[in-house]
């Protein structure tokens, strides 16, 4: 490993504090260092693609949270190139290792000691009028929300062409087994483990009582259908891209084509990281 | 009974042909009658106060769906006068009366053989910088709600003055028995029997799993203070009214002082209706 | 206040140590004390009345947990005589009292200052062949579960002598709002302020999944028959006194007219107790 | 196809007349017929193994419910001769053949015209002292369940060897996907299309209210070992065995060599029967 790239939550002086120091470790190393804030427009839908990166880096650290990581999968997760996530308070679901952990943790991802997960990602395309007006790949989850002025939506469903029903609710989350422990967990939907290959559809609020969250085979392929009376929809990606949606608009759901590869904690495995977030025991 | 309006569901044929055949049977009777239709723009806080009803009614009748009858409530409501709910498709849990029972019904009421549940109100007052900027009665239920593009909201939450806990979560509903089985049953609520004095108090989607629906005395001043960093939150009346929220913003409810009579059906108790409306048995 | 009863916790050495300490310091402040502990077979239905406290006494101290606290309401709750939960390890819902607090407590409590929660408590009745074969008071919670061999249950609940529906659950939760923060809460069952008088009637994983947790007025009267093909049924009262059910057997529960008066903690409320208890912020 | 094999609903005389009806139709195609009805100790762990039905059969018609089929399971579902689930009455997840569609969907299998989803099994193994005391392969589900006069549970549960956490909960459910619809939906977990290969882990009731259902890889090997102070705990498979379970028992589970091969209606798909089961739409 020769090219380290180095993403840090954005606005965060603790962050920027901590990139300081791996620089001066990492040079110490003989090792070059890129480092990127994301810009302040980073949660538009409209922002450039951002290019201080460069696309052949050995690894690249994340300072910051679960949300950075995300906005790092977003970035570079797509390249292979794979992703230490470092959180900066306390513990995160995709951010396994403390800052009393960097160092000990790189040493050892240096010298090649180092597992790496293999996340399945969700592909996301909005099409309007038979066009596509987005295409994008995402880690957690893509949500189908209505702004607070709206009445209920009704959404209708189509698994692989087949209708499933018209949900009527205050959205649908469609999310990734990483993605299980974000979003879905708070609308009802179970904790999956991220080792497993499936997509978790948990409506937000349904009407309907008996609509539980299902969980579809990963070679499914999802589809949307906005009503066409409703309007004030958005579509959110991984909690940080948002698209206005328009009536008939068509949201297409399927399994990306890559993965995002997060190197795991050599001091802390998922279970354990599950029970601390959460409180158990 | 001389006095009757009839308020007629907005844009709707069905009501508006219904109402045709009441006002018929009506003066028959030597009623004298008095018809409302929402206006457009009913939707909006600002909409002027309607006057197109006289105020000494003895009955008002409300052809429409529970929405209807929740304009009404918030028109009428506080005189005191007693609301007849119509159901012009099925059944509502305040529209109690279906199309075919609309006649023998009337018989009855007319001659006043009609008991009368009194449901009682929340006031919701919102402050902005020490100023109220809205004071309003609702049947059911008070919803604060982050607006799509916003992110989780925190929502303070003190009971009679002494702090509860911050929310994190997607929204708060503020609700009475009577609009427990509306929005709340959605968000994970249980059914509150409407003879009851009670405020309910449920978390939309909330970050914290712990944070579950709370039953709280009907002699309590709950008060919601608007995260500072948040935005885009909005406040939701009965479905109805919305009011854009600012940081900083106060949401004082309470019980209100008024109730609302609604006539209770000859036909069908509370727990038919229920039995029916959510598909038991 | 002269006459002091103790109950302490059954096989505890804890409790026995903090009672022997306890005594000490009643005693030197010239009280009378009478010590009580559940013989070993206290979750028998068939249990002797207890004899070695005295009816007149004017405060009932208890060392243990909201277990032991529930055992002494059973026991003297109906006399009227204020309880004082003391909790040997952190804190309960109704043992508010922490070991560190207990003097500084007593002292005020003897000098006339505290005030006292009036808690509701629910009559039931356990009806064979038109006999009552069973009549107690329960401060938390009536249950009906099935035995584990035992097939799903069907439970025909009629309230006020109207039909509410059969459910079919592998059991039924009739709770006061001080029970509902127990059982119930488990069982999906909302928080309710034990300030209300009401009556919580919540399904155990219901088969119809529109069957939700119902509060209903105190004024209400519940029946429950039993299925006349189920078997292996088990009424449980405040998780202590256990009935073997028979087909056909009638289960009738009311809101008794005798109230349990627990001493508050002059040092937390009970939104502090519930924030603490649940993990909030 | 040759020699069909017919199991019928025990000690029902409509099961009993559609299979004469059945047997009459079967040999005027020159079939041979086997016919077999569970003994009325089926419900005992200690029943004898069956020899009723010849194990070289080409098919097996159920003509009952989903528990009848759940016993052909058991019974043949190893050998992985197709199953053909006829239900008496309406419409089942395992039993998709309503009785007038029995007749045309026989003619296309005999044909060959069909096909069959192969249900992935569990394979259950009671260990008590290191010895295996009972090994059963399950469709549906593995229950722990506390037996109704006994206290809360605490079931340890390792997955892999590693420990997950120690559940205090009325019991537990490891289910299939195939389960996910039966006794794992009533206690809160999610529907999981059957074409997927995963085990699900539901706690009943759970104390800790942040312990959620699990959804695990179907590689992984369960664990769960009885507490030492607990007793009157119950194993139950599919519905129809019963182990009694000790302190200090372990129950072991992971996927079953085996599948259950189903055939498909040729009518409807699975989701049409999810939504009429469910009450969608």
């Amino acid at each position: 490993m020769k090219r380290i790239g180095v993403i840090i939550k954005r606005a965060s002086n603790e962050a920027k504090s901590a990139a300081g120091g791996l620089e001066a470790w990492l040079k110490n190393k003989d090792m070059e260092v890129f480092f990127h804030e994301p810009a302040a427009d980073k949660n538009s839908s409209r922002r450039a693609p951002d290019s201080s990166l460069p696309p052949d880096l050995d690894l690249v650290v994340v300072l910051g949270g679960d949300g950075t990581l995300l906005y790092a999968a977003r970035l570079v997760g797509q390249t292979g190139t794979p992703l230490l996530g470092v959180n900066l308070g306390g513990l995160g679901f995709l951010t396994e290792i403390s800052m009393i952990d960097l160092y000990p943790t790189l040493d050892k991802v240096l010298r090649g000691e180092f597992t790496v997960d293999s996340r399945m990602m969700l592909a996301v395309e909005l099409k309007r009028k038979q066009t596509a007006v987005a295409r994008e790949t995402v880690l957690n989850d893509a949500v189908i929300n209505k702004a607070a002025l709206a009445r209920i939506l009704e959404l209708k469903v189509k698994i692989n062409g087949e209708d499933l029903t018209t949900f009527r609710a205050d959205g649908l989350i469609i999310s990734t087994p990483t993605g299980s422990t974000a979003y879905n967990l708070s609308a009802g939907g179970p904790i999956v483990h991220p080792a497993q290959e499936t997509i978790l559809l948990t409506p937000i609020c349904p009407f309907t009582l008996t609509n539980r969250p299902l969980i579809l085979p990963e070679s499914v392929e999802i589809e949307v259908e906005m009503d066409a009376r409703a309007s004030d929809m958005v579509l959110t990606l991984d909690g940080q891209a948002f698209y206005n949606l328009e009536p008939g608009d068509l949201v297409r759901v399927s399994r990306a084509r890559t993965t995002t590869a997060i190197i795991k904690s050599p001091y802390k495995g998922y279970f354990e990281i599950l029970k601390t977030k959460l409180g158990w025991g």
